[in-house]
């Protein structure tokens, strides 16, 4: 089965959830409907017939250490130099640095194919994406002349190295050091694992941005900065010279994105990584959270993507699969298993949520593009807010529900789920970093409530409220969506009541509102995808009048349906748990564990 | 981590859940609680010493087949001889075929241990049990004695040989034949899929129980018939002779339980493999269902098993693992995680998600001792009828508890979660085949509606309910407790509601129904796991003016406390879901998808 791009709902979800023409308007974006749809074709050309048969291959022979190197797998070199040859690396970024500079709503749409295609390769260009943001971010204009081109045109890439076998979640603990020499560069030291693309061979270089101590740094967070360290030492003249001191230890064997390099670097045990400080000293971790939001959003998409390829494999097993006969007794012989209503139910599951996840990150890259790029000061501050919010829940939600969702996807298939040779599996293991990586889906619950609820009293968590309670009147409007009133308002209400309680009893009682902080990252995702999925269900009905793709669209409203039904009844748990459960866990002694 | 046998646990949920010494009072079995704890002492070490640390070996050396023969994992001879000549595999059966005839209620407690040890290990016993269970329902005189005691002392194994490439679910598809040949016996032919240790070299003999159908036999389900086929004929002195006709063709590459042979065995292609029938012809699937109610048991102990074996090894990292301060400002350094309140929540979680599904078996196994052995036949009826209703969801609530749980387990964990030497990767892949083999959740939930709760109007679902009600009257007198009432009652009242539902609707409007068929179950399961753990929190209240392991008896409470806030309420979605939700599932047009 491969995987095809469901362009279909990807353009109907851009223009009518993410509300595409008007966003390009107001930000004097000169792309017609034509052109948006030509690049998603091209794009899924590249995708369907390079990158995606890579992504087997890549599960069963994936990248390895050899005389201290990484080779990675087979036809990741080809779909690379595919990949960036065609432009694609430099998508939305900068032209003046060699971008195309297109719109993050378009750009989005396009990562979703690619991590469908190989979560595996694509994170390869993600995390060369982070360290452009990183650059744009922070660096010199030397620097971003130096660095980014090259890792656009695809000859170099980044990798960013965070972590350290103490300092995961917690980044106060990073000990790696960074000594200042006599010509303004640094020598750098220290251990750094998981660090993905560390080494491999698909480009000539590697852009390492490495988070290290100054002698003089103070203790903690405020004492640490950004250095960029070549794998390989850049001329004056831009050529390349001698290779930097920095060593590939080893990979990880890990339980899925097998292909992706996942490596512990050594930096400075021969005299020192040659390195350049980014940005201002002390400065590092804020740079990175500037950049940490993009990678988050992309990290949520990559939850949604491989939902999307789960369900495809399933659903076409399910149509061909024939086991036992209907329980309505409408037929005599066994018949394809998409007819049993627990298996319509389970595909109902994954597609109700891919739908509304891509429709909620969809929404939430438009936001980003209005936050960056609207002519209006108050206007971009607004969206930048909603952006900002909408951030961990686009990367906790889509991600935990994206295990979950690949699960369902091996239990369709029965005992050939199973087998490793379905495939089936390879989604769920694949899957399973995702609600780790960049940030775990605690740590995006503390920045949801800290950072996000808290620091503005609220303002932005309820006004969303507001426009849920306004798509919940336009759907009591229409006979055939007003079943889904209830549940939205439902929802809403649970949310506000949760929002009300992160307001008043985080500063009293801590303990108490963060045992439910998660619950709470789940509570505002499910609804913000159900809201989305109600809004694409009023399109579709207003769309129904013109006859045309009217399964299409009763598609849409069915699969909204559904997730009113089935899924938004959950967040009615979730708030009992946070408002009435905060004590179960803050007061039970860890010692009885 | 070692995995450590939670006896206390265990011995607290046999005599104050389980009943145990009531039970055994009722039965005259003359076990004593010093037995009782001797038993489960023996049974510990042979479990902790010698099996466990076969798990990870496995997984990483998985059981391979070399020149038609499969090698079994490193260590796993070694275990078997150990757990045979112990007597383990005869702990249940019957004396006079060489058992121990212990209650299945000590025997489940052995049965978690040896699961928590090694789920690819225990595979091959538990395959046993079933061959010997179905020879014990439905063989001959002569079978039993010629295979049975063998079988129990270890020098043959059994297998169960159902499954063909086109018939999984749905055995009315099986193809295999028999053909009758002049001395009684049968010529056996037919391809078969996903047999368990359908081949491996820990015994010197393999008793396959195979189904097939005779040349008269008429279509679907009522025309397939058992037959025993040994690996290695049999001689009428008892020896061994040539090898059988059966060829062992491949194994499968699994998500997990890599160390568990799983074959594709060939029966017949050199003239037929020689099969005896077992029991009458065109009986076979009726004798495999008396005997699946009990591999389903067994299975869903599996499930119980791997939770606990992951929770041991989060919690012992968690309280190890240093990382950020408390949100509490109470210290100024990193600290455990295992204070951090997600962590703690996610703890909990699988802390009383496994208490509540250990109290939930451990009384059905009881259920199973009365209804077997009871004096008094209306007993034995009322007893049987009780089980029968809680197979599907112990075999159904606890797998799929199981996949969430074991995916909790490597969050905690966060990235070393995802790196395989840290093991905790390992129990959810293991645990990913459970809500699978031995009928999917789907067909638990079939049986759930049809078998057990249609067939006698709700009566045993409904006395089941009256019992919760009971129960949360009894909570209500207690201080410390009384907050449990509600979120029992609760959910107490969302199951009534679901089972009016079923009983009303499923003749007229089937698809609808079996559209909420899984929720319904896990909407059981989950109350049923609730009300044990709430029974266990009141036998623990009482216990706790004694004075002797308070703390023990606190967890317990607290454990408890937690299920009702933040389990239960999730049945309230579950009802919402039955009862709103059918017609999505049903209304949605399959070409839609």
């Amino acid at each position: 089965m491969p995987y095809i791009v469901p362009q279909k709902d990807m353009l109907f979800t851009l223009e009518h959830v993410a509300n595409l023409s008007q966003v390009f308007a107001e930000l004097n974006i000169d792309l017609d409907a034509e052109t948006v749809a030509g690049v998603l074709d091209e794009a899924a050309k590249l995708n369907q017939d390079i990158v995606a048969p890579t992504n087997r291959t890549g599960d069963l022979q994936p990248s390895y250490l050899k005389d201290g190197k990484v080779i990675t797998s087979p036809g990741f070199k080809e779909a690379f130099q595919a990949y960036t040859q065609g432009g694609w690396q430099g998508l939305s970024h900068p032209e003046e640095v060699g971008g195309q500079g297109l719109p993050k709503l378009l750009a989005t749409a396009c990562s979703e194919m690619l991590n469908s295609s190989n979560l595996s390769f694509a994170l390869c260009t993600l995390l060369t994406d982070g360290a452009i943001e990183a650059l744009l971010t922070a660096g010199s204009d030397e620097m971003k002349q130096q660095y980014i081109p090259r890792m656009i045109s695809g000859e170099w890439t980044g990798s960013m190295n965070l972590t350290e076998p103490q300092a995961g979640s917690d980044l106060a603990l990073v000990r790696s050091r960074a000594e200042p020499q006599a010509d303004g560069s640094y020598k750098v030291f220290g251990t750094k694992i998981f660090i993905t693309y560390g080494d491999h061979d698909l480009a000539d270089n590697i852009v390492h941005l490495v988070l290290a101590r100054t002698p003089t740094a103070p203790e903690g967070i405020k004492g640490i900065s950004l250095f960029v360290v070549p794998k390989i030492l850049v001329n004056a003249d831009g050529s390349l010279g001698a290779p930097n001191d920095v060593a590939c230890l080893s990979l990880e064997h890990k339980l899925g994105i097998k292909a992706s390099p996942t490596a512990v670097l050594q930096f400075g045990d021969h005299g020192g990584a040659t390195g350049y400080l980014v940005g201002e000293e002390n400065r590092g971790l804020e740079y990175m959270f500037i950049m940490m939001n993009a990678a988050r959003f992309s990290v949520g998409i990559q939850g949604l993507a491989v939902m999307e390829t789960a369900y495809q494999m399933a659903r076409d097993y399910a149509a061909e699969r024939l086991q036992s006969r209907p329980v309505d007794g409408s037929a005599r012989e066994a018949v394809a298993i998409i007819h049993h209503p627990d298996v319509k139910r389970m595909l109902l599951t994954m597609k109700a949520t891919i739908e509304g996840c891509r429709a909620m990150s969809y929404y939430t890259a438009g936001l980003s593009d209005i936050a960056h790029h609207h002519a209006d000061a108050a206007t971009r501050e607004a969206a930048l807010a909603q952006y900002e919010f909408m951030v961990p829940l686009v990367k906790g939600f889509n991600t935990e529900q994206s295990v979950d969702i690949t699960s369902v996807g091996v239990q369709i298939h029965g005992g050939m789920g199973f087998i490793e040779e379905t495939g089936a599996a390879q989604f769920h293991r694949d899957s399973r970093i995702l609600p780790i990586y960049e940030g775990t889906t605690a740590i995006q619950a503390n920045d949801l409530i800290g950072r996000k609820t808290l620091r503005d009293g609220g303002a932005v968590a309820l006004a969303f409220a507001d426009q849920i309670d306004a798509t919940a009147a336009e759907l009591a409007g229409h006979d055939a969506l007003k079943s889904m009133v209830q549940p939205l308002s439902d929802a809403n209400h649970a949310y506000r009541n949760v929002v009300a309680h992160v307001l008043a009893h985080t500063k009293t009682n801590p303990n108490n509102v963060f045992a439910g902080s998660v619950l709470y990252l789940k509570l505002a995702g499910m609804l913000m995808a159900g809201w989305h999925s109600a809004r694409a269900a009023l399109a579709a009905q207003s769309l129904l009048s013109s006859g045309t793709d009217v399964a299409f669209l009763q598609g849409k409203i069915g699969t909204a349906q559904f997730y009113m039904q089935h899924v938004l009844p959950q967040t009615g748990a979730l708030a009992k748990a946070i408002l009435d459960g905060g004590e179960a866990v803050a007061g039970f002694d860890v010692a009885l564990f």
